[in-house]
């Protein structure tokens, strides 16, 4: 007996699209709710979601009864419940290599080009667009730049970023490497990076989480 | 047969704190080799430590031939190859909890209050001691109340974060309140956090990894 699964999610959010396509590669049915962040002052303010996610944030997960936040808890709570095809290898040593490279992006890059911190450096300093965007472009270069070095000298780096199947690394790539795009980076120094999302752009589970793809998305 | 443990580590880095949390909670001895952040350049920008962390970022723990970088993944790793005690509940859905909890601090409150985060707003929005300080308590802020809500609303909230044994929650949970006092933060509408965090206080394994208590401490 299986669950409903809904997802809380905006067409444009990296945290969701990981999630989505964790969903995609699980080959799991789920609803989505739109929560539009730009719109009504923010939908993710908005008192029915802030009882669901008291941090504001997209995305959440509905399962049933519980609720799952954090884009990441998500994807390791989805594998635990639902664990073929696997999203993180089997060994210990492996698992932590997936996890930092996920990590890189999840925590090092992803949260300091949020929608709230782009609105944050405005309020409090002033920053207008172009200053936004070296903002983001500083800290995406400093992740990817690492990252680069993390898939190219390693030979577990296969297809994808840990071997031939895709990972819980690849579902946090391809978003950022999307929203890197987003920013007009040049991606031309990265190019394992650019490999392995032009690999994973192959696959339905990608090409169906992309932002364009989504209900919510503008026509 | 147990490898040796080596963590790369500064005594008041928060990532390397929760590190030491769950090292001295699994009752494994550890070499400690300190890496200054503000002496010598910066000692995680030298070649030898870029080779082990291409992410030039503390820490790094070295298990035997393996490298394991980014905090939350050394701490997943040290539970799966020592799993006594469990800093991770049994079930799906109270490890999604947890995992949540953990997330909070470590993706949305902490990478943005890093040293290169504060150096990236002095140097790109010119942004002085006060602002700075302004900036932190910000982030901290919106973080805490979520987090506030989330243990204060939760009958899976105990003594510690979840339950009565402590989890990966406490130990991000834990040099995160330390931070915030470190910035002269107002925690009193934070009464949960605030009587977790001195529940913690009262373990040795907290106490230990204190900033003051390592080895590379200023006397």
């Amino acid at each position: 007996m299986s669950s409903s699964l809904v997802l809380y999610s905006y067409w444009r959010s990296s945290a969701a699209f990981r999630v989505r396509i964790a969903l995609n590669l699980k080959g799991l049915r789920y609803e989505t709710r739109a929560v539009h962040l730009l719109q009504n002052g923010g939908e993710q303010h908005a008192p029915d979601y802030v009882a669901l996610n008291p941090q504001e944030l997209i995305p959440a997960l509905v399962d049933g009864d519980k609720v799952i936040t954090q884009s990441m808890t998500i994807v390791e709570y989805l594998d635990e419940t639902h664990p073929t095809p696997a999203l993180l290898p089997a060994d210990a040593a492996s698992r932590a290599r997936v996890r930092a490279l996920t990590q890189v992006v999840a925590c090092d890059i992803h949260p300091l080009g949020n929608l709230r911190v782009l609105q944050r450096i405005g309020m409090q300093f002033g920053a207008d667009d172009e200053q936004k965007g070296v903002w983001m472009r500083h800290w995406i270069a400093a992740g990817f730049q690492a990252l680069e070095t993390m898939l190219a000298n390693s030979k577990d780096t296969g297809r994808y970023c840990h071997g031939d199947t895709p990972s819980m690394a690849d579902l946090c790539l391809v978003p950022q490497v999307y929203n890197a795009r987003r920013w007009k980076m040049s991606l031309d120094e990265y190019p394992t990076i650019l490999r392995i999302d032009a690999a994973c752009a192959e696959l339905d589970a990608f090409h169906q989480a992309m932002p364009e793809q989504q209900p919510d998305a503008p026509k």
